[in-house]
């Protein structure tokens, strides 16, 4: 099977030009079929606050209504999609970039209410794997945002580390995938105060039991929660790691 | 040769989702392949307006300074883009949204100056035929917002109605097209007062005999010398009309 590199920058990056120019350079770098997705950062909500569009948030969580997801749709499908878009095509790199509407390529549902209604948030139902392989076929390399839709006009808000997972699930019966989840950290750390404790390996049992302990805690868990989910799903390889992990063996290996 | 329909539609049909969902629902109806160009409209004028970016004006001409283009950016290759492709998908119309940057398929060069400066605006240098030849093959229906790149990082404004001549120009050796401006009047006026005072034909020789006597001004003269453009660059048929010119034989057909 050939090889197929699956690469999630996280919000943080994307915050800092000189940031997220170095992980284009490093991604740019790395041999054969490459997908890249990217999160938001807090340009969305810097705008937010100046065009008066209120975060409202449930329990803690933020909830996305239709000013907000415009906004985001803004941001990350337009700005942020196409700065990566285009600085990729000055490394010769022939970045194509997407949300989940463009070719169909990703649908979603907007998240059923249970106790929560988080608005305007869609977790994925289809993946178009056929446009996508033939995308990868002509040497394009998808850059998607975090936005996706219903098939009935409705774009949503989508996490992008579930994107990434979801891409790696969908595609691993035709790659072999390395999917690395990239963000401020160099790995997942042991001791939060200790940003050299980085675990190697870790396996669902670690993740469980670390969790437990309160090691591993906060956005981490759904982070990992995605890794697992891609590694069950046939995923060749999953990695933890910061922008030094991108293009060389660093950072911490997902294991089941 | 196949038939390939190139619609553009301009801003102020942008302005209302009505408008623009009417222009959706016509465009989805007409059969054979099909490129979608859309222009702006008022949402990023009242955008920089909200963000305090002053509108920089030099000899009653707009300059696009890097904030202004990155709202143009958000704006017409982020919403307005987006929305566009959700809403065709949701008439089972296989869209597509690009900016030039994707898949390099617009490459432009920053605008000589001369006696003004206009900033960050792109002349149109070279279109990635084969790439939009295939994604048309595959019943992909391409969505151009007016953002161009010039493969250095760059991202550039460009017209809209520039880039659907210049579409048109580089695939008429490819296919028999069908290119339609299409607007908020019904064909181009010969009394600005009477809106059913449509010119059937518009030759060359009219236009720079209208334009002399000063019924065909301001706005008109650029979007017509984009049609004559596309006209003798051997397109079919090139059309100027309003929203229910897009699947019927209406508004003023430019003849050389």
């Amino acid at each position: 099977m050939k090889k197929l590199t699956i690469l999630k920058i996280g919000g943080n990056l994307l915050d800092s030009e000189k940031a997220w120019k170095k992980a284009m350079d490093y991604f740019a770098k790395i041999s054969g079929a490459k997908i890249l997705v990217h999160g938001g950062g807090k340009l969305a909500t810097e705008i937010c606050q100046k065009l008066d569009i209120e975060t409202k948030m449930i329990e803690g969580r933020r909830i996305t209504d239709q000013n907000t997801l415009d906004v985001a749709t803004m941001v990350y499908a337009g700005l942020l999609n196409k700065k990566l878009v285009s600085y990729l095509q000055s490394l010769d790199a022939n970045a194509m970039g997407f949300s989940g509407a463009d070719g169909n390529l990703i649908l979603s549902e907007k998240r059923p209410v249970k106790t929560i209604n988080f608005g305007l948030v869609g977790d994925i139902k289809k993946i178009n794997t056929p446009l996508i392989i033939n995308l990868l076929s002509q040497k394009i390399i998808p850059v998607f945002s975090a936005i996706t839709h219903d098939g009935q006009g409705q774009l949503l808000n989508t996490n992008a580390d579930t994107i990434a997972a979801s891409l790696g699930a969908s595609l691993a019966t035709h790659f072999q995938i390395v999917l690395k989840f990239c963000f401020e950290k160099e790995g997942v750390l042991m001791d939060p105060l200790n940003e050299d404790s980085i675990f190697p390996m870790l396996s669902q049992v670690d993740f469980l039991q670390q969790r437990q302990n309160g090691v591993i805690s906060a956005g981490m868990i759904p982070k990992l929660e995605n890794a697992f989910f891609a590694k069950k799903r046939a995923v060749h390889q999953v990695i933890i790691c910061g922008v030094n992990g991108i293009n060389q063996s660093k950072g911490t290996e997902i294991c089941l």
